[in-house]
């Protein structure tokens, strides 16, 4: 950030009074610029048949690699709703029933991951300008190798060591780039 | 958003190409400036003797009602990190083991509100300058009529509701200003 997105002029990047860390300040219109993580909202679809749907990036970052359906979630939108419209933008899967599976924090990437579990009503679903590929995979033929995002294979992993739990506990946790 | 904060220039507001709902937008410098909900993270702390503690706002919005510690989680820490930094900065108390309690979506608002359930290790609390009034309660007592922010009444309820469960199930839902 180097200018007022409120006024147009310089900002600089200091603490305010009664703060105890530095933020964008504009002297000029006094606006304190706060910067906060954002969401990323998905869902772990499940087939009829129970077999997993997982998309292959079309697009960086991780082109190539196979995810779960999930994107920013948006302004004026429920968690819910952002990642049943991502469900659609990346697969043409319409989820239905959703569940909460995981709730995952990246620090050092200012981003929360949230991810829903929803059943596929029927076998429809499609590639996308987002995903090359789109299929269904048993649980014996994940490609554990080939998963674009620690959240996405952490989420796989909680649904199916709880495919049997009802309620499904909510995995919450934090992906650190090297261990603390 | 009046100008664009990387190169300052006036911003318009529009739909981007591939996209489908307007952004602000520089034509000078190419940014697509994305908004996007805030999480607010808190707590629900326990006493040892199982009161619960709130505290009673001593800035706007909603100043003088009662509600749970809480505030913005900021870039850099987790959801948990947020929830507990903000329970010592506005109620003192040190939460320990914090098992997710609630997710709720404002879509109206742009914001997420995330609570944990913390034990308090002690009966140490104190105002601050967000909390005129650090107080605990019994269940029978809570001032339900002097909440502050329907998110809080929501996790309150819900943990009450299943103060025996175990795990506690976690609330996810989503709260409108007028009924859909
Ligand atoms: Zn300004
Ligand atoms: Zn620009």
């Amino acid at each position: 950030m180097n200018f007022c997105s409120h006024c147009g002029q310089p900002v600089r990047f200091d603490i305010p009074e009664m703060d105890n860390r530095p933020r964008y300040l504009c002297d000029q219109c006094g606006t304190i610029h706060y910067q906060n993580p954002r969401l990323i909202t998905g869902t772990l679809p499940v087939a009829p048949d129970g077999r997993i749907l997982l998309c292959k990036r079309a697009i960086e970052p991780r082109l190539g690699y196979w995810t779960l359906p999930a994107g920013f979630m948006e302004n004026g939108e429920t968690t819910v709703e952002g990642a049943l419209r991502e469900t659609v933008e990346e697969s043409c899967v319409d989820g239905r029933n959703p569940t909460l599976l995981s709730m995952i924090s990246l620090p050092e990437f200012d981003q929360v991951h949230v991810f829903y579990r929803v059943d596929m009503p029927n076998y429809e679903f499609d590639t996308t300008p987002e995903s090359s590929v789109v299929d269904l995979f048993e649980a014996g033929d994940i490609p554990w190798e080939e998963i674009a995002f620690r959240t996405v294979s952490a989420t796989l992993r909680h649904f199916l060591e709880h495919i049997e739990a009802d309620p499904v506990p909510v995995l919450n946790t934090a992906v650190f780039r090297h261990r603390r």
